[in-house]
């Protein structure tokens, strides 16, 4: 559906959902916050090396997720970043946090307690994503 | 400058250096990595709130930092986010990463290990981020 090949690091960890803007769109697999992760079709490893229609396409597939992480499924704070510490492929997080959540006020990143989805919360979570993306989200599963 | 008005934790961490493309523009006060910090003239807490003028002005801010912090400033990597589950006030980090430095692969929120600048280092980083930065930054200093 898109140019991305996926880091295997990022396809073992998430669910790949299908893509938002031509982005693809994952879904990290830990029940305790909702983790989305956009990986664009490119080889740049750094924001700012993207040329403009990318960054334009990303920002509004952050926008996007991050309305629908408030609004639909009730995030009381956003964390939104691009690090590739680990996984150099350029990927960009959108994080729903709740101040009682796991971790909370501490990043997810390097924190431990994740916990995968039951199938059935995930197709729960699956079925919200379809009817609060919109047409520019195309779904794989 | 700006109708920033700032978070304390926030003055009392950084240096403040001007303005970049109208945000206030932040250097923290850790000399192990270039961590700058901007913060727009808003009361929202979410990228997604703001108006597509400052979004695009924070874009713009974050790619003439990022530029600077690898080409200039010489990092390996940047770690870009707005996070704020501690300092609620909006604020986007732009961090200088080294696979040698302080706390790589972590993230450096929440990481301990932070060490102040001298007055020397801090003028010296100011020469060099006046002279890379060009129009778009006012200086205070």
């Amino acid at each position: 559906m898109t140019d991305v090949t996926l880091d295997p690091r990022l396809e073992n960890d998430c669910f790949t959902l299908g893509t938002l803007n031509g982005l693809c769109l994952l879904l990290m697999n830990n029940k305790k916050v909702p983790w989305f992760i956009l990986v664009p079709p490119t080889d740049k490893t750094e924001l700012y090396e993207l040329d403009a229609p990318l960054q334009e396409a990303i920002r509004q597939a952050v926008c996007t997720l991050s309305r629908l992480t408030k609004e639909s499924l009730g995030a009381e704070k956003l964390n939104v970043a691009a690090i590739g510490n680990v996984v150099s492929q350029l990927h960009i997080h959108v994080v729903g946090r709740f101040a009682a959540d796991y971790c909370w006020p501490a990043p997810v990143w390097g924190a431990t307690g994740a916990e995968p989805y039951t199938d059935a919360e995930a197709q729960d979570l699956i079925v919200t994503l379809k009817a609060g993306l919109g047409d520019a989200f195309l779904s794989v599963l």
